[in-house]
Protein backbone atom coordinates (compact mmCIF):
# COMPACT_ATOMS: atom_id res chain seq x y z
CA UNK A 1 0.00 0.00 0.00
CA UNK A 2 1.54 3.43 -0.79
CA UNK A 3 2.50 5.52 1.71
CA UNK A 4 1.45 9.76 1.69
CA UNK A 5 2.30 11.78 4.37
CA UNK A 6 0.76 15.23 3.80
CA UNK A 7 2.42 17.78 6.26
CA UNK A 8 0.42 21.12 6.52
CA UNK A 9 1.33 24.28 8.29
CA UNK A 10 -1.40 24.94 11.13
CA UNK A 11 -4.30 23.48 11.67
CA UNK A 12 -7.47 23.76 10.52
CA UNK A 13 -9.82 26.12 12.14
CA UNK A 14 -12.76 26.33 9.77
CA UNK A 15 -15.33 23.74 11.51
CA UNK A 16 -17.05 22.74 8.12
CA UNK A 17 -13.77 22.66 6.33
CA UNK A 18 -11.98 20.45 9.16
CA UNK A 19 -15.19 18.25 8.98
CA UNK A 20 -14.44 17.66 4.93
CA UNK A 21 -11.08 17.61 5.85
CA UNK A 22 -12.03 13.98 8.19
CA UNK A 23 -14.20 13.11 5.34
CA UNK A 24 -11.97 12.68 2.58
CA UNK A 25 -9.09 10.92 5.14
CA UNK A 26 -11.60 8.71 6.23
CA UNK A 27 -12.14 7.49 2.55
CA UNK A 28 -8.06 8.16 1.54
CA UNK A 29 -7.15 5.70 4.03
CA UNK A 30 -8.91 2.70 2.02
CA UNK A 31 -6.32 3.59 -0.74
CA UNK A 32 -2.93 4.67 1.26
CA UNK A 33 -1.28 4.86 4.96
CA UNK A 34 -1.91 8.28 5.38
CA UNK A 35 -0.48 10.14 7.72
CA UNK A 36 -1.54 13.81 8.08
CA UNK A 37 1.57 16.01 9.80
CA UNK A 38 0.54 19.71 11.28
CA UNK A 39 3.84 22.05 12.07
CA UNK A 40 3.03 25.27 14.10
CA UNK A 41 2.82 28.21 12.57
CA UNK A 42 5.00 30.92 12.86
CA UNK A 43 4.21 34.07 14.67
CA UNK A 44 4.73 37.11 12.93
CA UNK A 45 6.74 39.12 15.18
CA UNK A 46 6.77 42.87 15.07
CA UNK A 47 8.98 44.39 12.27
CA UNK A 48 8.72 40.30 10.87
CA UNK A 49 8.72 39.42 7.44
CA UNK A 50 6.26 37.53 5.13
CA UNK A 51 10.13 35.73 4.27
CA UNK A 52 11.04 35.88 7.91
CA UNK A 53 7.83 33.69 8.79
CA UNK A 54 7.87 31.32 5.42
CA UNK A 55 11.53 30.67 6.14
CA UNK A 56 10.64 29.60 10.07
CA UNK A 57 7.71 27.57 8.65
CA UNK A 58 9.58 25.80 5.83
CA UNK A 59 12.85 24.82 9.05
CA UNK A 60 9.75 23.63 10.93
CA UNK A 61 8.36 21.38 7.79
CA UNK A 62 12.38 20.48 7.25
CA UNK A 63 12.20 18.37 10.40
CA UNK A 64 9.58 16.68 9.24
CA UNK A 65 10.69 14.78 6.01
CA UNK A 66 12.62 11.99 5.34
CA UNK A 67 15.72 11.22 3.81
CA UNK A 68 15.05 10.38 0.22
CA UNK A 69 11.11 11.63 0.22
CA UNK A 70 9.71 12.53 -2.59
CA UNK A 71 8.49 16.16 -1.92
CA UNK A 72 5.06 17.57 -4.09
CA UNK A 73 4.79 21.22 -2.80
CA UNK A 74 1.58 22.63 -3.29
CA UNK A 75 1.43 25.96 -5.04
CA UNK A 76 -0.67 28.28 -7.20
CA UNK A 77 1.78 28.62 -9.87
CA UNK A 78 3.08 24.79 -9.81
CA UNK A 79 1.64 22.39 -12.64
CA UNK A 80 -1.95 22.20 -12.82
CA UNK A 81 -3.74 18.85 -14.36
CA UNK A 82 -7.52 17.64 -15.01
CA UNK A 83 -8.43 14.59 -12.33
CA UNK A 84 -7.38 12.22 -15.14
CA UNK A 85 -4.02 13.38 -15.36
CA UNK A 86 -3.43 13.93 -11.84
CA UNK A 87 -4.86 10.17 -10.95
CA UNK A 88 -2.30 9.40 -13.79
CA UNK A 89 0.88 11.15 -11.86
CA UNK A 90 -0.17 9.36 -8.92
CA UNK A 91 -0.28 6.23 -10.26
CA UNK A 92 2.81 6.41 -12.18
CA UNK A 93 4.44 7.64 -8.61
CA UNK A 94 3.06 5.24 -6.98
CA UNK A 95 4.65 2.50 -9.32
CA UNK A 96 8.50 4.26 -8.47
CA UNK A 97 8.24 5.94 -4.92
CA UNK A 98 7.25 3.96 -1.91
CA UNK A 99 6.30 7.05 0.01
CA UNK A 100 4.79 10.75 -1.31
CA UNK A 101 5.15 13.79 0.82
CA UNK A 102 2.95 16.32 0.00
CA UNK A 103 3.62 19.94 1.56
CA UNK A 104 0.72 22.37 2.01
CA UNK A 105 1.69 25.64 3.19
CA UNK A 106 -0.05 28.18 5.70
CA UNK A 107 -1.86 31.13 4.47
CA UNK A 108 1.45 32.80 3.37
CA UNK A 109 2.18 29.40 1.26
CA UNK A 110 5.61 27.99 0.94
CA UNK A 111 9.42 29.57 0.86
CA UNK A 112 11.38 29.72 -2.17
CA UNK A 113 13.98 27.18 -0.55
CA UNK A 114 11.41 24.71 0.11
CA UNK A 115 9.47 24.91 -2.98
CA UNK A 116 13.17 24.70 -5.37
CA UNK A 117 13.87 21.56 -3.01
CA UNK A 118 10.81 19.96 -4.04
CA UNK A 119 10.27 17.04 -6.55
CA UNK A 120 7.48 18.24 -8.14
CA UNK A 121 5.43 21.72 -7.38
CA UNK A 122 1.41 21.05 -7.72
CA UNK A 123 -1.03 24.29 -8.53
CA UNK A 124 -5.01 23.06 -7.52
CA UNK A 125 -6.48 26.10 -8.86
CA UNK A 126 -5.49 29.58 -11.07
CA UNK A 127 -7.80 30.98 -8.19
CA UNK A 128 -6.28 31.81 -5.12
CA UNK A 129 -7.70 29.59 -1.99
CA UNK A 130 -7.39 30.26 1.93
CA UNK A 131 -4.37 27.63 2.94
CA UNK A 132 -7.69 25.85 4.46
CA UNK A 133 -10.01 25.33 1.28
CA UNK A 134 -6.56 24.20 -0.64
CA UNK A 135 -6.41 21.11 1.68
CA UNK A 136 -9.94 20.16 1.46
CA UNK A 137 -9.72 20.74 -2.60
CA UNK A 138 -6.47 18.78 -2.39
CA UNK A 139 -7.62 16.06 -0.12
CA UNK A 140 -10.69 15.34 -2.83
CA UNK A 141 -9.02 15.74 -5.55
CA UNK A 142 -6.52 12.91 -4.23
CA UNK A 143 -9.74 10.77 -3.35
CA UNK A 144 -10.85 11.21 -6.51
CA UNK A 145 -7.46 10.09 -8.28
CA UNK A 146 -7.36 6.60 -6.16
CA UNK A 147 -11.09 6.10 -7.76
CA UNK A 148 -10.29 6.55 -10.88
CA UNK A 149 -6.87 4.31 -10.75
CA UNK A 150 -9.04 1.64 -9.29
CA UNK A 151 -12.03 2.55 -11.71
CA UNK A 152 -14.35 2.67 -8.96
CA UNK A 153 -17.34 4.80 -9.61
CA UNK A 154 -17.36 8.34 -8.19
CA UNK A 155 -20.50 11.02 -8.10
CA UNK A 156 -19.88 13.90 -10.08
CA UNK B 1 -26.80 46.75 -4.49
CA UNK B 2 -26.39 44.29 -6.92
CA UNK B 3 -28.64 41.58 -7.54
CA UNK B 4 -27.14 37.91 -7.77
CA UNK B 5 -29.25 34.90 -8.61
CA UNK B 6 -27.87 31.64 -8.36
CA UNK B 7 -29.64 28.92 -9.29
CA UNK B 8 -28.76 25.38 -9.15
CA UNK B 9 -29.53 21.92 -9.62
CA UNK B 10 -30.77 20.12 -6.47
CA UNK B 11 -30.24 20.77 -2.50
CA UNK B 12 -26.87 20.14 -0.88
CA UNK B 13 -26.36 16.17 0.79
CA UNK B 14 -22.79 16.84 2.43
CA UNK B 15 -23.64 18.22 5.81
CA UNK B 16 -20.17 20.14 5.68
CA UNK B 17 -20.63 21.66 2.27
CA UNK B 18 -23.50 22.62 3.35
CA UNK B 19 -22.45 24.65 6.14
CA UNK B 20 -19.82 25.93 4.12
CA UNK B 21 -22.51 27.17 1.34
CA UNK B 22 -24.13 28.91 4.71
CA UNK B 23 -21.04 30.51 5.59
CA UNK B 24 -19.83 32.20 2.16
CA UNK B 25 -24.08 32.90 1.64
CA UNK B 26 -24.35 34.95 4.86
CA UNK B 27 -20.94 37.16 4.21
CA UNK B 28 -21.86 37.56 0.73
CA UNK B 29 -25.45 38.95 1.55
CA UNK B 30 -22.96 41.98 2.77
CA UNK B 31 -22.12 42.95 -0.66
CA UNK B 32 -25.27 41.90 -2.88
CA UNK B 33 -28.89 40.76 -2.90
CA UNK B 34 -28.37 37.16 -3.06
CA UNK B 35 -30.62 34.98 -4.14
CA UNK B 36 -30.63 31.05 -3.59
CA UNK B 37 -32.59 29.33 -6.48
CA UNK B 38 -32.49 24.65 -6.09
CA UNK B 39 -34.58 23.56 -9.07
CA UNK B 40 -35.15 20.29 -8.64
CA UNK B 41 -33.03 17.28 -10.34
CA UNK B 42 -34.30 14.91 -13.11
CA UNK B 43 -35.08 11.26 -11.96
CA UNK B 44 -32.78 9.07 -14.07
CA UNK B 45 -35.44 6.28 -15.87
CA UNK B 46 -34.71 3.38 -17.04
CA UNK B 47 -33.41 3.65 -20.56
CA UNK B 48 -32.84 7.53 -20.21
CA UNK B 49 -30.33 9.31 -20.87
CA UNK B 50 -27.75 11.57 -19.31
CA UNK B 51 -28.67 14.24 -22.56
CA UNK B 52 -32.81 13.73 -21.44
CA UNK B 53 -31.75 14.13 -17.80
CA UNK B 54 -29.16 17.29 -18.72
CA UNK B 55 -32.93 18.10 -20.93
CA UNK B 56 -35.07 18.48 -18.08
CA UNK B 57 -33.13 19.77 -15.94
CA UNK B 58 -32.57 22.68 -18.56
CA UNK B 59 -36.14 23.79 -18.72
CA UNK B 60 -36.68 23.59 -15.03
CA UNK B 61 -33.60 26.03 -14.78
CA UNK B 62 -34.99 28.21 -17.63
CA UNK B 63 -38.14 28.77 -15.96
CA UNK B 64 -36.26 30.62 -13.17
CA UNK B 65 -35.15 32.50 -15.47
CA UNK B 66 -35.90 36.09 -15.73
CA UNK B 67 -35.94 38.12 -19.12
CA UNK B 68 -32.70 40.13 -19.99
CA UNK B 69 -31.48 38.09 -17.29
CA UNK B 70 -27.13 38.10 -17.81
CA UNK B 71 -26.48 34.28 -17.89
CA UNK B 72 -23.21 33.20 -16.50
CA UNK B 73 -22.95 29.55 -16.49
CA UNK B 74 -20.06 27.54 -15.01
CA UNK B 75 -18.71 24.60 -17.05
CA UNK B 76 -15.15 23.00 -16.47
CA UNK B 77 -14.79 23.97 -20.35
CA UNK B 78 -15.58 27.70 -19.49
CA UNK B 79 -13.29 30.51 -19.40
CA UNK B 80 -10.97 30.08 -16.09
CA UNK B 81 -9.58 33.38 -13.81
CA UNK B 82 -7.37 33.95 -11.07
CA UNK B 83 -8.78 35.64 -8.24
CA UNK B 84 -7.98 39.09 -9.26
CA UNK B 85 -9.61 38.65 -12.78
CA UNK B 86 -12.69 37.21 -11.45
CA UNK B 87 -13.05 40.00 -9.45
CA UNK B 88 -12.21 42.40 -12.54
CA UNK B 89 -14.94 40.77 -14.27
CA UNK B 90 -17.57 40.80 -11.29
CA UNK B 91 -16.82 44.50 -11.17
CA UNK B 92 -17.01 45.45 -14.53
CA UNK B 93 -20.18 44.02 -14.61
CA UNK B 94 -22.03 44.89 -11.72
CA UNK B 95 -21.69 48.62 -13.48
CA UNK B 96 -23.31 47.17 -17.08
CA UNK B 97 -26.05 45.17 -16.05
CA UNK B 98 -28.05 45.31 -12.33
CA UNK B 99 -28.65 41.91 -11.95
CA UNK B 100 -26.04 38.53 -12.74
CA UNK B 101 -27.12 35.09 -12.46
CA UNK B 102 -25.60 31.99 -12.00
CA UNK B 103 -26.33 28.74 -13.11
CA UNK B 104 -24.20 25.56 -11.64
CA UNK B 105 -25.48 22.31 -12.44
CA UNK B 106 -25.81 18.67 -11.26
CA UNK B 107 -24.24 15.69 -10.99
CA UNK B 108 -24.10 15.42 -14.61
CA UNK B 109 -23.30 19.39 -15.51
CA UNK B 110 -25.43 21.40 -17.74
CA UNK B 111 -27.29 20.47 -21.11
CA UNK B 112 -25.32 22.14 -23.88
CA UNK B 113 -28.93 24.39 -25.18
CA UNK B 114 -28.35 26.34 -21.71
CA UNK B 115 -24.24 26.38 -22.05
CA UNK B 116 -24.96 27.92 -25.45
CA UNK B 117 -27.59 30.29 -24.35
CA UNK B 118 -25.67 31.44 -21.58
CA UNK B 119 -23.52 35.15 -21.66
CA UNK B 120 -20.76 33.81 -20.35
CA UNK B 121 -19.14 29.93 -19.10
CA UNK B 122 -17.02 30.70 -15.87
CA UNK B 123 -14.75 27.50 -15.56
CA UNK B 124 -13.92 27.36 -11.86
CA UNK B 125 -11.33 24.52 -12.16
CA UNK B 126 -9.25 22.21 -14.57
CA UNK B 127 -10.38 19.11 -11.96
CA UNK B 128 -13.64 17.68 -12.08
CA UNK B 129 -15.33 18.30 -9.09
CA UNK B 130 -18.66 17.09 -7.05
CA UNK B 131 -21.04 19.59 -8.38
CA UNK B 132 -21.61 20.53 -4.39
CA UNK B 133 -17.96 21.28 -4.06
CA UNK B 134 -18.15 23.75 -7.41
CA UNK B 135 -20.41 25.76 -5.10
CA UNK B 136 -18.37 25.67 -2.30
CA UNK B 137 -15.59 26.77 -4.83
CA UNK B 138 -17.60 29.00 -6.33
CA UNK B 139 -19.01 31.15 -3.20
CA UNK B 140 -15.73 31.36 -1.83
CA UNK B 141 -14.07 33.05 -5.12
CA UNK B 142 -17.57 35.28 -5.15
CA UNK B 143 -16.79 36.45 -1.32
CA UNK B 144 -13.12 36.92 -1.97
CA UNK B 145 -13.72 38.72 -5.96
CA UNK B 146 -15.90 41.31 -3.35
CA UNK B 147 -13.54 41.76 -0.74
CA UNK B 148 -10.86 42.27 -3.80
CA UNK B 149 -13.34 44.62 -5.13
CA UNK B 150 -13.79 46.56 -2.05
CA UNK B 151 -10.19 46.24 -0.90
CA UNK B 152 -10.62 44.89 1.87
CA UNK B 153 -8.28 42.26 3.93
CA UNK B 154 -9.27 38.78 3.52
CA UNK B 155 -7.05 36.02 5.04
CA UNK B 156 -4.89 33.62 2.49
Amino acid sequence: MLKIRVIVVDRTRSPFLKQGESFYLDRLRRYARLEWVEVKPAKIRKGGTADKVLALEGTSISKRLLPRDYIIALDRAGKSYDSEGFAGRIQKLSITQGRLTFVVGGPLGLSTELLNGANEILSLSRFTLTHEMSRLLFLEQLYRAFTIINNEKYHK
